[in-house]
Formats: C-alpha cells, sequence, structure tokens
C-alpha cells in the first residue's frame, strides 16, 4: 500500500500543446498491460535529459545520450517496461537503435531525432518482434489528452501511476506543467528517477534549458532514496515545447522564470515523492531533514546516512523508537571530526537527544507516538554550520524483501 | 538459522595460560541469560585494541581507547551485552568509568589497567546496579577453561556463540590461539568485529603486537557485511599473555612469525565468517571475489557495493538468477572509467556474463542451480589490472527484517 498517494485525476492532467501520447499492450513481459509509450513532440521543442550515473547504464542510455549529442532535436520519445535492455552488450545496442529506426519510419523524422528510454529486468534481451509489432498501435492513439494512460504505460512494480500538472502565469500568460514518472525502487539519489517526463508548454531557449535542468533534477529526484541502489536505466527528460505561444526566455535573469521554474520543481517533487511514497513495500514516508551542517554536502552526507540505514529503516517499519540507531547512522556518514556533544535529534515534535546524549525529558511513549505515524520528520541538528539539505525516504518492511525476492516470477 | 555454523566443541577451545574467564547472570536487559563476562590477564601481556570507525562511538570505546593510551598495561576486561553504553554522553562515560573502578577493585589493580565493553541497545543508560552486583559472581568464576561460556556471556541477536581455537608449532615449541566473538547485524567492513577477543600464549613484544593486529583485523572482520551498518560499539582485542614460555619475538622478520600469524589470522577469519554464517535473517553464506582490479581499494570498492546492494541479496535469498542486479552493483562501485566491455561474472563455475553482456552459453537453469546452494561463489573480473580482494557477506531475508523490527520487544 503506498503512504498517501493515490492514482492521479485524469481530468486534472493539462495536456501540453507540442506533445501527443500513445500507447499499446505489446505483451513485452506479461500480456494485457500497457507496456510501451510513444510521444511525439511538435519541432523546435528544447529537450534536456539527465541519466543514470551508474557505469553499466543501459543500452537506450547511451543512445540516447548519442542523439542528444547529434544536435538534431528530438522529435520522438518511446519507452518499454518489462526489460531493461541493459547488460545486453552490443545486442542491445543494436535493438535501441532498431527500435529507434522503426520509431522515425512511423513518425517521418531522423532516427537520431528518436529517444529510447527501457526500465525492466536486467541482462534479457529485448524482445524485439514485440516491441515493434506494437509501435503502429501506440502510434495510432497519439493525442495530447493521454497523460494518464501515459503514466500507467511506463509502470512496472509501481503500484499507482504517477503523474501531475501544475499551471504558471508568466507575465500574464498561463503555462502548463505536466509529468509522468515511474519507480518504486533500486533508487538512490544519484539520479534517482528511475524514468520521469516533464513537459511545459513554456518556450524556454535550449540553453538556458539545459542550465534549468540539473537544478530541478538536484531539488527532487536526486533527494529520494529508497534502497540505495542506483539503477541502470534512470532518466529524467524536461521538455519545453513552446507550445503556449509565450515569447522565449532565453536569460536566467528573465523575471518570468521563477515562476516557472517554481511550476517545474513542483512537478519534480511531487513526482519524486510520489516515487517514495510507492516505495517498494513502503508503510512511512519519512522526511530526513539535516540542518547546522557546515556544507550542504555534509548535511547530503549525513542525510542519506540516515535514510540508507537499514536498521533505521527497519525502526520505522516497526514504530519501534529505537532512535540510537539514528545515532549510530550520523555517526557512519564520514564526518571525521564531528563533535557528537552538539547534536541534536528531533523526531517531529519530539526533542529525542540533546547534545549527543538522551534528553532527558524525552520519554518513550513520546518518540512511539511519531514513530506510529505515516508521515514521519526526522530533524538532526549538527551545531557546525549554516548548511542544510532535505532528503526523503521510505522505511524497509517485509513487503520490500518479499517483492525483491519474487520480483520475476 | 546460521548457514552451516554450530555451536563449538567446548572441550576443542584450548585454554590460553595467564587468560581466565567468568561470567554472571546479571539481569542487565533479560534475567536468566549469561550477560556478564569478565577477563582476568596475567602481568605483562601484550594487548592491541582496534576500535569502531563510527563518530558516535560508545563511552566503554572512549575508555578503552584511553586506558590503552595511560600504557599502564591490561590486566582485566569487563564485557555486558544488553546494553551497548553509547549516546549515553557524559552519564554514560561515568557508568564505563565506574565500571572499571569496581573491577580494579575485585582484581586488586589499578582502573587504567582495566577495559570496559557493552554491546546492545544504543541511548539507553547502562543498569549500573545490576551490572555491579553481577562482578563478584563473575570474579568468583575466574578460571582458564571457561572460554565456551565466555562467548555465551557476550551474545546479543546471535543465535550461535562464535569460538575457535588453532595452534601453530614456533621453532619446536606449540603455542596456541583461541578467540570469541559476537555479532549478528549492524556490521560492514569499517572494524566490522562487534566484539572479538582473540587470545594467544605466544610472546609477542607489543610493538610488534601493534602492528600485526591491523594485518590480522584487515584480513578478516573489516572483510565482512551484512547489512553496512558500522555498530558504535565494535571492538577487537588481540593479546598475546607470553604464558606459553616461549621467547618473546620482536621483530617482524622473526622466522616463527609467520606461523602465528597464520594461526592468528585463521581464527579471525574463522570468526568474523561465523558472524556472516549468523547474520540476521541469512540463509545463504556468499563469497565475493573481485579480480583484475587496478588497485586493491578499487577491487574491495566493488565487493562492498555487490555485498551491500540489497537487491543483490533478495536476489540471493529468493534463489532466483536476477543477476544483472550484480552487473548494476558494479556500475555502482564508483569506478568512473570502467569499460563494462571488459567485466565477466561468474557464479560458482557458471560463467554468466561475458564482457559485460549475458554470456551466449549462459542458461538460466545453471544460474538458478549455484544461487540454491547454501555457499555461494560470486567472482567478477574486471579486467584492470592485477589486484584483488574478497568479502564475505550473506543474503537478505524477511527475518533481517522481523528480528530488526523487532529487537527490542
Amino acid at each position: 500500500m503506498p503512504v498517501n498517494l493515490t492514482a492521479p485525476d485524469p481530468e486534472a492532467l493539462a495536456p501540453i500543446a507540442g506533445v501527443e501520447l500513445g500507447w499499446a499492450e505489446a505483451g513485452i513481459r506479461k500480456p494485457g498491460r500497457k507496456d510501451l509509450l510513444l510521444m511525439r513532440l511538435a519541432a523546435g521543442a528544447s529537450v534536456a535529459g539527465l541519466f543514470t550515473r551508474n557505469r553499466f547504464c543501459a543500452a537506450p542510455v547511451l543512445v540516447c545520450r548519442e542523439h542528444l549529442r547529434a544536435g538534431q532535436g528530438v522529435r520522438a520519445l518511446v519507452v518499454n517496461t518489462g526489460c531493461a535492455n541493459a547488460g545486453t552488450g552490443a545486442a542491445g545496442l543494436a535493438d535501441a537503435r532498431a527500435t529507434c529506426a522503426e520509431v522515425a519510419r512511423l513518425m517521418g523524422c531522423a532516427p537520431a531525432q528518436v529517444l529510447p528510454f527501457s526500465t525492466g529486468v536486467i541482462m534479457e534481451p529485448l524482445p524485439m518482434a514485440r516491441l515493434l509489432a506494437g509501435l503502429p498501435m501506440a502510434a495510432q492513439r497519439l493525442a495530447p489528452g493521454h497523460w494518464a494512460q501515459a503514466a500507467e504505460a511506463i509502470m512496472t512494480t509501481d503500484t499507482v501511476p504517477k503523474a501531475v500538472s501544475r499551471t504558471a502565469v508568466l507575465d500574464g500568460r498561463t503555462v502548463s506543467v505536466t509529468g509522468i514518472a515511474k519507480g518504486a525502487g533500486m533508487i538512490r539519489p544519484d539520479m534517482a528517477t528511475m524514468l520521469a517526463f516533464i513537459a511545459t508548454d513554456a518556450a524556454v531557449a535550449p540553453a538556458l534549458w539545459q542550465q534549468l535542468a540539473p537544478q530541478i533534477a538536484d531539488a527532487s529526484f536526486n533527494r529520494i532514496t529508497v534502497d540505495g541502489d542506483t539503477s541502470t536505466n534512470d532518466s529524467l527528460l524536461l521538455i519545453a515545447t513552446g507550445g503556449s505561444g509565450m515569447a522565449p526566455t532565453a536569460s536566467p535573469a528573465d523575471a518570468r522564470l521563477p515562476a516557472l521554474r517554481e511550476a517545474l520543481l513542483a512537478v519534480a517533487q511531487h513526482l519524486a515523492q510520489s516515487i517514495v511514497r510507492d516505495g517498494e513495500g513502503a508503510t512511512k514516508f519519512i522526511t530526513v531533514a539535516v540542518e547546522g551542517a557546515a556544507t550542504e554536502a555534509e548535511a547530503a552526507r549525513v542525510a542519506h546516512a540516515i535514510a540508507h540505514s537499514p536498521l533505521v529503516k527497519t525502526a520505522f517499519f516497526a514504530s519501534d523508537p529505537n532512535l540510537g540507531r539514528i545515532l549510530a547512522a550520523v555517526g557512519n556518514a564520514g564526518i571525521d571530526d564531528l563533535d557528537v556533544g552538539r547534536l541534536q535529534l528531533y523526531l517531529n515534535d519530539v526533542w529525542v537527544a540533546r547534545d549527543g546524549g538522551r534528553h532527558p525529558d524525552y520519554r518513550e511513549e513520546d518518540g512511539q507516538r511519531a514513530m506510529r505515524g505515516a508521515e514521519i520528520m526526522v530533524r538532526v541538528r549538527l551545531g557546525r554550520g549554516e548548511a542544510s539539505t532535505t532528503v526523503w525516504t521510505c522505511d524497509l518492511s517485509h513487503e520490500y524483501v518479499r517483492i525483491n525476492a519474487d520480483y520475476r516470477s
């Protein structure tokens, strides 16, 4: 059961002028489920891609990078679930290229204008016959109003489709941002995106768009962790079609930019948090805030040490205020000159540890009450400086093991 | 159920001249179990201590370091389970010192000649009244033949006591090495020892003993991981009493040293591997060998990335040859210039991935067969150089979550 997350209302998802979506049930891994997504982009869209830092990145990631570098513009995206096309060597690369070629033929564009994405099991060959056979149906369904179906078509172990829209008013003109994402496991901060596609009808010059994309990722998808594993296929694609008809923005100083950035970030954070809320086996949504760090990087190290600790995560699952585990995780963050005597720990509004030891007024029942909630805030103050960060994670339950032990069956 | 690990035969544990052991059921956390251990050392023993690198180290670790630095020699060790005396601030330090003072009074030595050790729940105060009340009984039981009871007295979530002896013949004279250890969770390579005490009646000069200790730790306790969490209390103590009457060795070039080192390492590796075999919820014992690395540090990074991955560990639990997860873990090890096209992966005798992709002859049933065993060898060849390392770990099961969710109940 996801934590306070329900399927999006399709009516609440704004179409983006310049983006059409179509899907197929191609039977890539299992029959009778949406598993193939095609997105067609109008000519001239600004497209920025951020990809996994896993060195064993999948064939489609290599092809995406190559096609983006080619600079011919992007006219189509093709996404399959059920098979990651990773650890598949030269044959996998050929499959990803052949997929692009067929999409290009159907769309009437160049293969280098197509970006491929895959997600699913690693080290198995892409079932090309079924994938290629599904493409014409996906092409036939292309329409701007299909974001909800697109969110379904990219799900793997997700239990809930993830999609959201926001609007921003830029100098009197309303623009929309709509995004979809998938992912529930194998997720950690180095490009924790699994797959996410966010599009806006705002008009942003390519160079500025490339600058904006990592800022959005750093404050959203790079701040979540479910199990500390970085996928071979993680990809975030940001698309600005310009379909709203607004005058393009090309300068970081443009007064319209803050409102657009805010809407993009709201969509990205909502999707990122949705991935955690739907984390494999998750029963709690945990916000880890680290304050008083010397640098932001140090704050992030501490936050991730807490968010990655299996002992902390199982304690949250059990609603057991075994909070010394959080102190131990902080001690493991690799800050050599950490003075634990300055450390404060809070759980929601409960002051648990003062100056590195149990707070004299801390009562176990207060910790217990905080742990029982489905939404928990862990706050650590290091007393070293002014830097801070926030990371979102979930607990570690029996169900995580069950899902990952049975994933392929 | 531990993996191929049974309680040691008490008859097979060699007494070490110069070491006496006594225990009590002090009721520190639960009544009716051995939870307090006293060890008395003859005067003149060489003692080396290696401690956790967790910055949030426990009060007894601080006191151990202080007393070893004082250089007055070590005459007694006191170990309690049930409470880690970590995250307890100044009060915890005072408790650790008071424990040493009482042991010193009973043993007729100086407090700075006593080393304290604690293991158990973090951030709870040591129940001093019960601990101090248990000490006279432990002192009364002091005898050289009590290694088996000592191994029991330091258990927490361990399901099997861990103890072993080896002998070595040094220039015609037989010396013994006997060790005990405890630990089953919160274990990772930076001093993954939890608590381990290894004693020999060989005579080794203090300076040489201090050199030897980290070599032994690096090839044993620092090569295991259960869940990637480093404890606040991890301690390894190596004791050379000289009780065998052999002429002391003081030089690294001493011809007797290799045989002694081999016996020490055999005991240390046996205890370290026993901790993994008894890893919380473990059903498989997994050896991860990384070869062909550019440096040993690089080999260790890759081995630990595999051994720490929850996705790899759940796949082993399920006997599911979802072996792409191992490739993904290698890709996450942070080797920026890794050429995945040179990577080979073997499971036992099965060649799974060749040159970064699935081996054309690899059959899933072969992988499945290898995964079903209780002892599994994962071998990765990186094709970058001549360095290699080996790490031992276990799988991640439902039971791990159950144990850690219920630990305090």
